[in-house]
This record gives structure tokens, sequence and C-alpha cells, in this order.
């Protein structure tokens, strides 16, 4: 199989996860027989601070051409005092807009070797194994107006949480088709006693339903549901919900089992190509020292070996291999504990390329 | 001292856990030498039903002829499917309108008594103090256009997140006044990498902090705060936020220590009455039953005395009360563990009242 992934690699510790990622591929690559090539395109600060802008039309040009595509992280406290425009998530927001990713899954697995570094008790996030949905193109990120104007001479704000029916639809069938792969549950998250955007989300989520009688649907508002996921995070198989409400519980539910730096993510379009990074930011306080966690950027690309290339094999066999990683004690120092093997960013990928 | 306090017990174990807080009220009229006069007003569902409207007239009359307000929980799967207007939440975002409720001042507090019941491990929740400051007139709650419409023959909804700068400055600076007589940290919350008006909030919050030089201000944005929230809770003192923020975050936050059956809150106007509530809801599944906590609607009233009236002395010894209660090992079911003594409601009360 021959397939072009654009690598996006952005700041700080993207850099150096990105890399690990890529040899990860290229081992798959020779394992398997196929041919993986890489196109590497600026995004974020170190886009803003040589080409003046967070996401140069190259990139997008770049991505729009690929296959796939691998992102590191963006932003840093250098560029937070920027004007919006030239912020590095103005970079992220853009290319979510311009390859029309409107779904981001993240699922949160529960790794028995990694309870101890989690807040919750090991009795309350045994076998977790969530999948949050978030649609990712519409709402309060992207609704005109988003302005301040004055009022009878006052000073007010204004924004707006806009969405198409259609644009519901689409990325709460996506969470149903996903749901029926695993344990056929859906929650759908809303705040259908307060939002009118709620309302109709909550009547698209029953009408959706009607085509998949055998997954269940729960709708939960979203107040309750940051309290359930602390609560009872079990509970939850597939949880789909709207762009901000997802951005808040999707972050809350990445800290339950303790393993945040191992958390990948994948961004969904209608034709492709999809994009792949992992949870965590670009941490530019560790940047360059070579401790940062590959595993997310590389459980990421694992995601991209299944969804994009239809390559399960392959998927399983690099989750498999951290899996086996981490049994064998190595740990980066975020996820390190009493007893274990500390290891570098280089060494914890050399150690998954030789399993 | 002589005050009318406007009781609303509404809907479910509201009846039951007002009725309980009354008598603790009483107690302390009767020790400390103060006439209290109590004078009830319907809310929510049974309103509905009796009345055909959430909130009354006479009771929006009731409550602003009142020196303070206690309401006990209002809603049920018995009025879910009826349209908007009629729903029992109505009937409190309306009272919150009508009073000017502009703050809603919650404190999660962490009771080493009731650490078994937390899905946090103990070393993660032990000392947490916090107190979440909600904005809480204002934003999506009430914003217009919140509606349905056509767009190109397309089928689209919007809602509005609208705010007034000095509702901002309002609220931002009832926080750090409150955090002064606290640990002097103030954490103010928003999405500023993506809002307007988070943008405008937080320069509000850059604005009032220039007159607080000794509270210590940092900002966050609401999905990272999501995140610690279950990290770290130690870390917070007073956080305060918006609206729909505050409505995710304080629930989120009051599963914390595992004592949601405990916490109180306290809503707060320029010119009262203020509004205290326990943050349970109405449990109708135990209505009835003589086994709902009072204690979270005691404490709300022990912040009544405080807040409203000035009398510390005397909120001080409805919180030790409650303390010893708990320290002697009473316990309702929804706090109950191995080796407590279960308790029903009107006992908790009694125990409380004789302490
Ligand atoms: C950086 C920011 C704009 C972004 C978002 O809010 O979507 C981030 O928090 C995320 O979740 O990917
Ligand atoms: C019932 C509902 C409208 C209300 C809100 O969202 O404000 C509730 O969740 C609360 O927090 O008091």
């Amino acid at each position: 199989m021959k397939k072009r992934i654009a690598v996006l690699p952005g700041d700080g510790i993207g850099k150096e996860v990105t890399r690990g990622a890529v040899e990860i591929l290229r081992a798959v690559g020779e394992r398997f027989g196929h041919q993986f090539s890489y196109s590497y395109g600026q995004i974020g600060g170190g886009s803003v601070d040589e080409l003046g802008t967070p996401l140069p039309d190259e990139t997008i040009e770049l991505c729009k051409g690929s296959d796939a595509v691998l992102l590191g992280a963006v932003g840093g406290p250098k560029w937070d005092r920027l004007p919006v425009h030239l912020r590095p998530e103005k970079g992220l927001l853009k290319i979510r807009k311009e390859l029309g990713l409107y779904a981001n899954l993240r699922p949160t697995l529960y790794y028995s070797s990694l309870a101890d570094s989690s807040p919750l008790k090991r009795e309350v996030i045994e076998e977790v194994d969530l999948l949050m949905v978030r649609e990712l193109t519409g709402g309060l990120y992207f609704g005109k107006p988003s302005e301040r104007m004055k009022q009878d001479g006052r000073d007010v704000v204004v924004d707006t949480l806009f969405y198409q029916k259609s644009e519901m639809t689409r990325v709460i069938k996506l969470a149903f088709e996903l749901a029926k792969n695993r344990k056929s549950r859906v929650t759908s998250v809303d705040k259908a006693n307060v939002l009118e955007s709620s309302r109709l989300w909550r009547e698209v989520a029953e009408e959706v339903a009607k085509d998949y009688p055998e997954v269940i649907v729960e709708h939960m508002l979203v107040d309750n549901a940051a309290m359930q996921m602390v609560r009872n995070p079990k509970q939850f198989d597939v949880v789909v919900t709207e762009n901000m409400f997802g951005d808040i519980l999707s972050d809350e539910a990445s800290v339950l089992t303790g393993s945040l730096g191992m958390l990948p993510s994948a961004s969904i379009s209608e034709s492709g190509p999809y994009l792949y990074e992992p949870i965590h930011g670009s941490a530019p306080d560790i940047e360059g020292q070579n401790i940062a966690n590959p595993l997310a950027t590389i459980l990421s690309v694992a995601m991209m070996l299944r969804l994009s290339f239809g390559l399960e094999e392959e998927a399983k066999a690099v989750e498999a291999a951290v899996n086996e990683v981490l049994k064998s004690g190595f740990r980066t120092k975020d996820i390190a504990s009493v007893g274990t093997k500390l290891v570098t960013t280089t060494k914890m990928v050399e150690e998954v390329k030789a399993t």
C-alpha cells in the first residue's frame, strides 16, 4: 500500500513526539511492506515567527494532497500576547475548518499499569473504555457575530452558538456507527433545559437513534455529565456532544485514568484526509529535553493506520507493542512511578520499535 | 433581630429538607433570641400542576418582601415533557432574573469523615476548600436570539452568549472580595483563545485585580480547569467564571469530595434578598421516604445566617453542630459507610438540633 502522510510537528515537544511516531510508521511500513512517504509542513507559533501566519497556504495544500495528517502540538507562552489572528491556536482552528474535520474522536482507556498516577480510585477507573466524539467545526467556535459593541452607551459583547441541523446529524450518526463496533451505548450530552440548540440536538439524536435499534441511547445534561464522568466513568461507552461542551468534557475525561501523556485523537472529515494528534499540548517547559512521552503520538499513528488506511492488523501491532513496553516497566517521566524504568523519549520509541 | 424568611420547598425531597432546615432556624432563633418568621410560596412542578405556571407572581412578591429566601429543589421526570415555558427549571431561571441573583456561590469542602465516598483518592482531596463563584443571570442562559430558523432552505439554530461588561465586573469584584477573607487566590476561568466574550472577561479580571494587590490572580482556560479540578483540586481557592462554564464546573466540583448531599449554595443580588438552596436536586425517586440528607439545606441556612443576617456566631454554631453530628457517626443513606450509624432525615435534623 502507498500512502502520503503530511507531518506537521508544530511547537514545543511537537517535534520530538512526531519524530518518534514517524519512526514507528517507517518500521510498520518495512515490516508489513507498505510505502509511506512523509512531507513536512509548518503550523503554529514557529510558523508565525518565520512566515507571519499560524497556518500558511502551503500547509493547507500539503494536507489536502495527502492521505492523512499527523500533527504534533501548537502554542506556547511566547505567542500568548499576540493579536488573536496570529495566535498558534488560530492555525489549529483554521486547519479544522479547511479540512472539514467535523468530528474529534478521543478514546480514554484504562491502563492497569498506570492506575497509580490517576487522581481517582482504582475501582472507579478499572476497565474504563470511553470514546468522546466531539463536534469540531460548529457552535460557539465559529458562530458570528463574535464581537464587542456599544448598546445604549454600554459596553457589551456577544458570541454566537450556531449550528445547522445537518451538522448535528452528521456527527451524531458517526457516534452511533462507532458504537456499533463497541458496547452499543451512546450518551448524547446537551443542555436541553436551557439552550434551543440543545433541544434541537436532542431531537436529532432521537431521530438518528431510530436507525440504530441495537444501540442504547441516553440523553444527559452537560452539568450532570461533568459530574458522572468523575463519579462513575465506567458507565460510558460513546459520548457525543457539541463543540464547546466537547472541549470541556474531553479534557476532563483525559485525566481520569492518569494517562494523559498516552491519549491519542483523530479528527474526521467527510472525504478525508483525517488528522491525528496527541491530546497533550506543546509543553514548552520540557521542550528539547528528550523526556516527553511519545506514546500518545504513536497511538495516534495506530488510529491513522486503522481509520485512514484500513490497516487493522498494523494498528493492533502498534497498540500491542505499546502495551508490551508498558508491561516491561518502561516509563517516560510523566507516567513513571516507583519500581518502573525511567527512559527518554528516544529510548521509548526504540523499545516500541523493537517489540 | 427580626427577619422574614420566604420558604419555597418546591418538588421531590425539597419539602423534607426545607422542613428540616426551618426546624434548625427555629432552634437558632430560640437559642440566640431572634425572631424569624416564615412564609411559604410555590415554585416548580407542583406549582405547574396547581397553578399552571412554574413561578406564580405571588411567589415573586413574597420573595421580594422577605429578607432571605430558602429554596428546596425543583423538577422531576413528571414535568420533563412539558413545553419549555412550563418546565420547573423555568421557575428557577425566572426567580434568578426577578431577584437579580447575579452570583451563585458554592463552597466545596473536604470532610475527612466522608472521604470514603469520594471517587478521588484521599490524598488528592484532603483539605480541599474551594469556592465556586458563578455568574448567574447572563451569557447563553438569557441571550437573544435563541431560536430555530431557516437559512437558504436549511434548518439552523442559534443561541446567544451575551454579556454587558458591567455584569462581568460585578461578579469578578465579588470573587475578589470573597477571596480576601479566604486564601487570597482567585482563578478566573474563560476560553479566551476562542471567545470574544472570554477575552473581555479576562481583561475585566485583570482590571479588577489591580484594585486587589493582595490577591493572587490566575487565568485558566475552561478545558484546562475541567482537568485541573480532578487532577489537583487543592490548588484552587476562589474560582470565578461565566454562567455556562460555571454550571459545568460547579457540578464537577461538587462530586470531588464525595459530599454532594452536604453542599450548600447562596445566590447573591445587589440589594437583597439572597436565595439559599442545597446543590442536590429534587431526587423524586426517594421522595417521601424520610431518607434524604438534610445537611446541605441546613448548611445553606448557615450561609443565610452569615451572609444575609450577618449572624456569624449563629452560622458557626450550625456548622459546628453538623460537624459534631458527622463525627458522632450519624449518616443518612447517601453518605453512609461501614461502621457508621444510618439515620432518617428527621433523626438527622434532631441530632443537629440537639448539638
Ligand atoms: C487550542 C484550542 C483552540 C483547542 C480547542 O478549544 O478546540 C484545544 O483546546 C483542543 O481541544 O484542541
Ligand atoms: C436546572 C438548571 C436550569 C440549572 C442551571 O443550569 O442553572 C441547574 O443546573 C443549576 O445549576 O442550578
